[in-house]
């Protein structure tokens, strides 16, 4: 990637840049709104639980290129990459990453889109949709052991071979600033159809490259900015990290917001441990994952995956986000932002969750 | 219903005047279009396959009130029924149907909007959240034994009682002409954002509402509109009847299309039968119905029920169409638009048609 020191600063002015490099590549996805949704979202859960007043806006990064917001970073970083290193010598070196999920498919696209090679590292035990999606953006598809491990070996190996660069899914200045975009669209599309500005934006958090980008972008502003995270098995490492006063540098969860499974990086946990840049970051059972991922695609009529679930979860569910809205909002209705981060699942997997008395 | 003799004629004018009715109370549902389903419709299913070429367009009726066109029929039947007897009249008499499907739904969430009782006669078999969500649009929910006879006594009986008005789900001008406003919206969404004109257009066929009202609309453009069909267990009973040259009356089928499952009504059939009006019916298999459900699912992050699928499906693999369409096409790109007819399905269902080996 490109070096560190010449990264552009973390700001709003930034992620303003990076939008120049990465718009003629991606979708300006729609944002969504659902009288429903906002009817549940200020009811209270049960007799004397907090009573929000809450209108809902949903930024549809699942229907963005490769769906998921993904495409953000992967576009910026190869452009910043070319005004580094040179595009020639980046076409000629290739790039490569160890992924499974939406960032590898992401990588794979942009860098065709450039003429770029691109080398995936996979486990050997991935899904043949996952390989075959992957292999269909051109991508050279190169396996490896299933460990954190066992794939860096096998990255250090086609490095040696090829001189690729590396590319990392979250933890680089120039991916979190690409994520943030979303959130320039976001704020834009809600003044133009709305005529409003935005309380709150809740994000998925994983890596944080996306809560951190947002976070970036809406910095100097009036809107507050959450990370929402899975309980399960811990999946709750920014949040206890938070509690603990350091990052929590691993955890193994299986969470079914599976997108949400990494620890946070280093380079996203400094934005997320601002309190003047992140309010706060809360989870949300599996259950609750699901009921709120239901909501979406039964009321909504819109597919998300389970991570993206995870935002909406927060405000229909935890009551002590629910409780800070209403103890905030001061009698006004809180427009609340969410982003849907991807839509990348299947109806076998939809099934698998849903089955039987679920 | 409004008597047959005072009904509009069944001409594209009387369309446009249905949709000065009905336009205050429905959304304008966006219209969607997919790079990867065109390529995968303009692909050859096998080797010496049609080679059509298709760009598609996708009403997305799914995104409706209420989830299905069905609102814009029951809008304007009632808003007919206004004009014909009494807007006072209606209030006091109310409306009823026996339906369990997206009519209901419809009917009952417009009489809510206009003041109107609507009774609604459902097999007491009904899956409860069918009944919730009909009893949640304020309807009073009368239960029947669950075939055909045995609901319409209990309706006979709710009449003589109450005096209601019934409200047909498709076999009336009133409820055509209301769905037909559907295309009147597609056909100037497409213009609008693509500056094209659609050289067809493809809807289910059930009952036979929303094909005559495509078709009423579309009659003197160039415009060409088919239906189709679910072929499990006689379900094209459209198809089967053009060939015997006359309406099939009953069909028993439990296709996975379940809004398709009743027979063409009669006044539909006089327009889906007339070669100028409607240029043919197709069929597919539920394999097929599946597949293309899947495709929307995955692909384009939208939610429709299996019945929307067929549309599709018939783009995608019935070989006549298929080969139709690159005969007639001349070498250039056909404009196809389908109509997604709703979105009412449940994460459970979806979990049944797609479970383990599917």
């Amino acid at each position: 990637m490109a070096d560190l020191s010449t990264c552009p600063p973390l700001t709003r002015e930034s992620v303003e840049a990076a939008y120049t490099l990465v718009k003629p590549f991606v979708h300006r996805t729609p944002v969504l709104t659902s009288q429903t949704l906002d009817t549940i979202a200020s009811t209270p859960q049960t007799n004397g639980a907090a009573k929000p007043s809450i209108h809902l806006f949903f930024k549809c990064e699942n229907q963005q290129k490769i769906g998921a917001f993904k495409a953000r970073g992967a576009f910026h970083a190869i452009q910043r990459l070319f005004s580094e290193v040179g595009k020639e010598e980046v076409q000629r070196r290739g790039v490569i990453t160890h992924s499974s999920g939406n960032h590898a498919q992401a990588l794979a696209f942009a860098a065709k889109t450039f003429g770029v090679p691109a080398h995936i590292v996979m486990p050997s035990i991935s899904t043949p949709s996952k390989v075959e999606g992957t292999k269909s953006h051109g991508a050279n598809v190169v396996f490896s052991g299933s460990t954190s491990q066992e794939r860096e070996v096998v990255a250090a190996a086609v490095i040696k071979e090829t001189n690729a660069i590396f590319v990392p899914p979250y933890n680089h200045p120039d991916i979190l600033l690409g994520q943030g975009t979303a959130s320039l669209e976001f704020e834009t599309q809600v003044a133009e159809t709305a005529n409003a500005t935005l309380d709150a934006v809740l994000t998925p958090l994983g890596g944080g490259g996306l809560l951190s980008g947002t976070a970036t972008f809406f910095a100097p502003t009036s809107t507050r900015v959450f990370g929402t995270e899975p309980s399960f098995q811990g999946g709750d490492d920014g949040r206890r990290g938070l509690e603990q006063g350091q990052r929590i540098e691993s955890v193994e969860t299986l969470t079914i917001a599976d997108g949400l499974r990494t620890p946070v990086g280093p380079i996203p946990w400094e934005i997320i441990a601002d309190k003047k840049k992140v309010a706060g970051l809360y989870s949300v059972t599996e259950d609750e994952i699901k009921a709120a991922m239901k909501l979406v695609l039964e009321r909504m009529k819109v597919v998300i995956e389970p991570s993206s679930a995870v935002p909406l979860a927060v405000v229909l569910y935890n009551e002590d986000f629910r409780r800070l809205v209403e103890e905030e909002q001061k009698g006004q209705t809180w427009n609340i932002g969410i982003i849907f981060s991807g839509g990348n699942t299947t109806m076998e997997a939809i099934a698998e969750l849903f089955k039987a008395a679920s």
